[in-house]
């Protein structure tokens, strides 16, 4: 008898990403120092596969639809710490070491402002 | 004319949130004391809406189809500190405090297994 608790998807030792049907999952990424948020991406199989052999974060861009290095035009790049999964195994998270700014505006963080409700209008201020 | 710099989706104050074909938006919850990635789950605006009025972190259940307010049964609640959204607004972070366990197995966090590379095979092991 196959021993269901710890062969279920939250306790087995097997890595078996559950894809989108895009073949995607998302990939959250936080900087292993700060504990901050840097980014959400998206990553396939390929993506995952690279990031573990290069040590360094590739996520696969869906607007250019290509494997995406990350850094390696901007030298922003992103070095793997480690890498983690969630319990259903439908989400990545890195914890990374950033060199250089993580948002393509140039900031540590894509997570720059935060929503406010301001006489019933939601509204974007600055603010981590 | 329209001052197109400020009007970008990344530096404007309008909160105009891109959910993908679904109608749902990727969610991440942060403990905003200790900085640990607890969960991502997803939101539609009723979400979004309801967080942001109750102070209490609500998602969408993509499994049970229906507004999920996290905790409502377990007793597990997020109390929201702030909300925040990405540069191009296709991400939601909400900084909470959580009450009990984030995870459905009980765990402080859904992310409790690291993935490793063991003689080329993709193996968990447990951490964080």
């Amino acid at each position: 008898m196959a021993d269901t608790k710890s062969d279920s998807i939250e306790e087995t030792s097997a890595f078996t990403p559950r894809f989108n049907e895009a073949g995607l999952i998302p990939a959250i990424a936080q900087d292993a120092m700060t504990g901050d948020i840097l980014m959400m991406a998206w990553m396939n199989s390929e993506a995952i596969e690279k990031t573990l052999e290069t040590q360094e974060v590739h996520y696969w861009s869906r607007s250019r639809g290509e494997l995406w290095h990350k850094g390696a035009t901007s030298g922003h790049i992103q070095t793997l710490v480690s890498m983690h999964v969630d319990c259903d195994q439908d989400v990545v998270l890195v914890k990374v070491t950033q060199t250089g700014a993580a948002c393509h505006t140039g900031r540590d963080t894509c997570f720059y402002r935060k929503v406010t409700k301001d006489d019933d209008r939601l509204t974007l201020k600055p603010g981590h």
